[in-house]
């Protein structure tokens, strides 16, 4: 690979992402919105650019063969920031990848494109979407852009439905975890399978308590090794006792699926923080 | 029904609609951005509004029961008309519905959303999405943006997805017309029905060569009484040859999947026009 | 067909069904526990009998080839008569029919085996059990049973899980009404199908709103004539809004699901009543 | 159309097509073995050429658009005369159709393609094959060889598995019977659809009692009209017991299921018969 | 968890229970119906109760969050003997667990609730029921019973379809053995997971040849550890020929599916004793 | 196990299999068309047979209880030698095997029965066959008859689809490779499971990027150990840049998928070639 693309690369998972994508290719271009990221590595130079602007975005790919989607407003926010970041932003990474003909986009999308299922409820990667926030119904407009440029410009992707980054510390994430060398696993085999046409894929660990299904996507060879049931007994000593009835509790959005806490976009609802990854 | 409002009221489609409707409720309110739409039949009375801006939609939808949204653009447009007409447009009138408390939306959805699956595949309304446009990517977005409002904020919604409503004057017709007769039933269904919840519904008549699915959402109700199997004698003598190959051909889209014809907005492709519906 | 009999036949339904069963065979013997049934058609004859006693059972079937279930409390009640009448009376009857030999059960089953699915959730003949009252479980078990003996014993049965046999007057009617004729017609294919090994069949006529679906028993040949949909205006127009939150109003089960209205065997829930069909 | 090839002419079905087959197209030219075939219809034109001879059917379909391909042995027989009539015989029209640039195949398949399936099990188009007999399996191969040609050289073919083409003389039949009217429905459809890529359709009349599920091949707009329902009462009144565990009586192919009647080619099996159809 | 109720406490599974159990909470129940169970652990108290005696079930799950449903008819029996302890019995524990507001019931299920599907059929925890004897016709009724109390009551239920839980000394047990170990990290899971609703999980270990599919409720985290595997060779040199036709070779139940022996209750039966486990 | 007998004892694969074969019986029959084989293993015994031959086949199979049938062209050629070797071939052995009684034909199939599905679509070993070359075609041909003889005979059949059993050496591998010890293990398994009646499973190794499904097959306990992972880089490193619209690198039967190496059996086509094992 001569030339790779990572957008977000300031973000929390972006950040990880850096050193392994630099081994991966001739030359690595990262780009945010900050002014620096701070110290290259070997290969990796850094371009600040707004994801809102096409025609940077275009000066960006140019060359490339691929591009690592990550930039993005990465929790619920009011629906004017996720238009702009992440619904007019991901248009304008693919309809810049189709312009300067990259093969593929790697996508961050999110559990939270079917957030509103049942944890109880197993789902695989083609089930109807179900969002459980503006942040999750831009990850479903995502999916279907790629969907659209596969189709129709034969600009391949895949959508990694990243589960959660964070640690384990608390009752959901014994089953949603995703290690940060899981996810360094995960985006390589998306880079480097041969062939993925259009493709979705859960991004989580080797949990235990797993609630999502890979199998229609095992060609990609993401076979995860870390596994959050270290963690449960000390986890589930420590939580509150469960409500089966409280969807932010139920679902697999966790949280983002709690009927309280959700869209609104309302000033009382301080979880609303830009450029957080995932 | 006390209040009703029908948005591209001016519409093709919409025009049809505004009679019936007017006959269903105590008061219609037709909305379009024409300054006017001739003649208002008993109950109806008309507002000019644009479906970008939020306080208007605000100030038509309040005291409504329900809205039947029929404004868009009505054809494969640019990027930033669709965004603008169909996505923003689309988001506008949910999250006034759901400030104004209406019980429903009742939404001009399109084979479009699904256009890229062959017409030898029976699709049913549970598909993953695969749009065939700029125009079919907006209409997957409102359906998701449908899911989530009825997962968080209780507001119903049924997604009519239109094949074609035009002439029956060419094969792929004979499988995909809507008789206006048959669209009208369709939207009494969709209002009259108890309850809904979310769901989606294939715009068809009873044509023999139908190529879509509505058994998952036959608790509407909805039996179509047209077909265009009257026409397909003349229709497929007149028609050149079938190439099993050409999207624009095989495809649930018709030509919206066509390669060369396509959502890449160039001035080249005159099949751009606002206002028009599906 | 020489002998035919038809438990509950002095039951709401079972008296519908008196004259055309006495139609097809040599010999009907009607069955119930009150003292008489009144007139008895050309080749009818009255046994009182409880469903309670096996060997009053094993005489009664001697020498028949097929019994038609009706008997059984006919409604929700509590659970030691439901016990009694509708889960031992089943077994009873089964067991009866397998000790005299006879080739098949007829049996009266009920949307309530599967009433807690939401009517917007089209339901087959195979989906796992979902009971919504200690009626529904009892018919849950009796389909169990009849699996067991067909299974064991080569004892065939039907299972007729009747929707709603009464008036159409209320919106659950329109989708779930079975008319008289149409039962008449599906108590017939039962019988007359040569082969039905085990099998399931919901009761419910060709009503436009339909909520499940009959395709995996097609070969029983039921074709039902009557529509509720005749009904549908009047009835609408008569009804209060819905509450698409409330199971009694959602599910499939109607006010059998509902919370409040239950399975709970208190006094004060006055629909507990014996002997009642379906 | 300019021309279309009836493979089968002699044959019982065969016989029926000629007609309306010579309607369609400008020139029909049918073909069997014997030596004539009786008058012919106007654009009709016969050819005698055996199935086993490839260049013979390379002339024969010289210039052809479609062939309808009926010529094969038309009941079971030994294996032998099955490879070579029905096995052979089909890879030398698709062959033969390949040379010479037709578009499509029309095939006279068989319900005895999947003929072990029990006939309470509802089977739809894509159910793994389960042949009942030679006759069945030669059905089968070519189904797959229809599969090949499309897939590999862009051959179309319409898989008709018809079911049952005699009278309504038996219960089976009840469920299985196909009328000339509607077999003739469904040749024309099979060749009046512009794209059909490969496909299957079962080949059964309107019947009530039907076993088979064509939804998956509704884009063909094949609805029959013919139900056997008329004969059901006179049918089931002069017919034995029927025995549950009888393949021949509970499966889909009927005699053809049975153990004891076969496919072993012994003398005493005097089902054998060349050359008659289905 | 303050305190948890076993039943069955006496019974072969429940005795390896009992210590583990003992460790998960404040203060372990058990109960059974023999005079006492010899030596208690830290933390447990025995109570010596009737399944069939509603009250008494009421005082001993007093106070409780959870009970373990271990007791019960362990083998095939008689009708009245599974009707009084299986099926009467399951339904006082529910009851008795909705008076006195517990939170979940995990139930000893069995595959014998699904007997009759053979083994070469994977089936997931979603199939249709399909008994093979009294015993498994009980385990089903308690499974619906579950589903009841769930959707009407709130009470949560994790129904365990134990395979077998005897030695691996013959071929059917290389895919059904069920561990010690296993057994216990199963109840584990069913009691730690924070939510579960009605949910249904094979119990069966990591054996190579198993025949089973719990990918639907993979949410438990239940990960066996041993395999059977270790014994095959021995196992299968050491066996007859099977018979493929056998439904006792063939299904998944093992001998309770024969049809020799069965569930005809008759004296010369005596695979029937009371109160073992699975 | 008494006798056994192994045909394309000489090819590539039926030479992996002759010494554990050896172990596993008695007598080892083994065949093929060559006159000798070399030295032969204790038990083993060699007899040269044609297959195209059925009373040589009988004699062979004389006695024997199971079938291990390896033995046919293993590459594409001309469809008169696939007919003679693969179809014929097929046909004999197993009407050779139910004449003489045996119990079970192990059947060496293949990916290429249903090579035209891409490898990003998960394949089951249910979907419907789908050759991508006359060879393939016979494999279907081949599990056709299996099932046949099953139904009809009685005669147990396993079908391993081989996917590919060469080296590692290009990008296709890394999801397709069969080790020869993972080869040796799956035959194995498919010998001494007790029932198998008729079934379907892929021979493949436990590869990160397996592109098929074997859990419906999970009762014959096949557990593979070799993971061709290990290649990967070095592999991927090497390889051409693939392109997604080429089915020989999309689909999963690789190069036999090609349009332009194909099945036309022409002289530029040198992959024809006799006697080699898949």
């Amino acid at each position: 690979m001569k030339k790779l693309v990572l957008t977000g690369a300031a973000g929390r998972l972006g950040s990880y992402l850096r050193e392994p994508l630099s081994q991966m290719c001739d030359r690595l271009v990262s780009t945010d919105w900050t002014e620096d990221i701070g110290k290259l590595y070997p290969s990796e130079t850094y371009v600040k650019a707004d994801l809102g602007d096409l025609e940077a975005m275009e000066a960006v790919l140019d060359g490339a063969d691929m591009v690592v989607h990550f930039g993005a407003i990465g929790d619920e926010a009011a629906w004017d920031k996720i238009l702009h970041s992440n619904i007019i932003g991901a248009y304008n990474v693919w309809e810049a990848a189709a312009r300067k003909g990259l093969r593929r986009v790697v996508y961050a999308s999110s559990i939270h494109a079917v957030g509103m299922y049942p944890k109880t409820q197993r789902i695989d990667t083609e089930v109807p979407h179900r969002p459980d926030t503006y942040y999750g119904l831009a990850k479903c407009f995502a999916e279907d852009l790629g969907s659209l440029y596969w189709d129709k410009k034969g600009i391949e992707s895949v959508h990694l439905r990243i589960l959660s980054a964070a640690q384990v510390n608390n009752p959901r994430a014994l089953g949603s975890w995703l290690s940060y060398d899981d996810l360094i696993h995960l985006v390589q085999q998306a880079i480097t399978t041969p062939i993925t046409g259009f493709c979705v894929i859960y991004g989580v660990s080797n949990n235990d308590r797993v609630t999502v299904d890979n199998h229609k996507a095992a060609f990609l060879g993401y076979r995860p090794k870390d596994n959050a049931e270290q963690c449960a007994e000390e986890v589930l000593a420590a939580a509150d006792p469960a409500d089966p009835h409280d969807p932010g509790q139920m679902c697999q959005g966790g949280p983002f699926a709690s009927v309280e806490i959700g869209f609104s976009g309302t000033a009382s609802m301080n979880i609303v923080q830009d450029k957080k990854e995932i």
